[in-house]
């Protein structure tokens, strides 16, 4: 018993969504309107290991925080964003991204299979990401509505307009609205009128705050990655 | 992006309980009795990091199946014991531990801290278990009461009498007749009459069933490791 014995962990899948960066993604949120899709590594990519999977309706990811700069190692303390990003909370205390083994943990819905492709709804995970493992949702065991929640009051709320430009892709309106509504600046800057963007679907969108309304700028083709 | 990447995991902590290996372990059972510590690696060992966990009624461990034979690979569908062992399912709709990155997921009872220790309660894991990551149990993101469960239909329920020889002591006997009341038995095993054993508390306690009871025959202090 040390720690340097290692676990050694394969990408099992990757997950493929519209969020091109982690800036943007609400995390934890469960936007039914994320669609993604997990598409498995050649060695993992089998029909039978699928089988009995349309019986669930949640899964589990557990992913790898791939966004991390390699630079960037643990703290004992991190400053999560729902407390304003002024507050310092231990990092068991957290879902920060920043802990000692880059691991993520989410609850999406599973939307149904494509050929040998889970497709997921609801997932906070940026495209490309690494999934180590999924799991079935299994409510006697994951399921506790009366927990206690510590700092963490409830689901994130909706707080902001959204006005998007004239011709803005009509199929793509309800998600962002969803996801935009929820204001995805980081919590602990607040510059009225600063341009902010990310890329979705592949296309950099950008948005200003002012007030309580969200404006949508520009999502074009050309890539801001 | 290549299923050569690898993510390597340093254990942050061990898991210490009373069950000295996975047989006897009622899975995903959370049966509160059953108490546990988790003791931090030297590095991870951090009163800051600790920081708010008393505000969460629930944490998540993610932990390594560290009991698998090494020679174990995975298959793409495993036969679980909530079926009776005799229908194959796929890995990736079962919780079993033979699965392609051997991690397990189990939300325990968080029962308080000792010192650096984090006390917790209804964990499935075995003693000397790697804990890779623990995080607060977010109702929001983590309940969801309604969701469709495949093939597991309910918690497992109490099947079995228990009875103890005389003189077994008291302290104990609370939290074995809940664990043996589910029937430690692998589930495709049923010769009545066989004797059984697992490591409980360091000590060899041996069991038989007959019929719907099952009588505890010793608990000494000879290991069976």
């Amino acid at each position: 018993m040390s720690g340097e014995i290692v676990l050694k962990l394969k990408a099992v899948a990757y997950y493929h969504g519209p969020f091109g960066s982690k800036f943007g993604i609400p995390r934890q949120s469960g936007l039914s309107g994320v669609e993604g899709r997990i598409v498995f590594e050649k060695e993992f990519r089998s029909a039978e290991a699928l089988k009995g999977i349309e019986g669930f309706d949640r899964l589990w990811l557990i992913w790898g925080f791939s966004a991390n700069p390699e630079a960037v190692s643990w703290h004992p303390t991190v400053r999560p964003p729902r407390l304003g990003g002024n507050q310092s909370v231990g990092v068991w205390a957290t879902r920060s991204p920043f802990r000692p083994n880059p691991l993520g943990l989410s609850c999406v819905e599973f939307a149904g299979l494509d050929g040998l492709d889970i497709l997921v709804r609801g997932a906070d995970l940026m495209d490309g990401t690494p999934v180590y493992d999924i799991k079935p949702y299994v409510v006697y065991a994951d399921s506790f509505p009366d927990a206690a929640r510590g700092f963490v009051d409830g689901a994130p709320a909706a707080r902001l307009k959204v006005i998007f430009p004239e011709g803005f892709p009509e199929e793509y309106r309800a998600v962002l609205e969803e996801v935009l509504s929820m204001d995805p600046r980081p919590a602990y800057q607040d510059e009225p009128g600063r341009i902010y963007g990310f890329p979705f679907y592949g296309r950099d969108l950008r948005f200003r705050v002012v007030g309580d309304t969200l404006e949508v700028l520009q999502w074009d083709i050309k890539g801001c990655r």
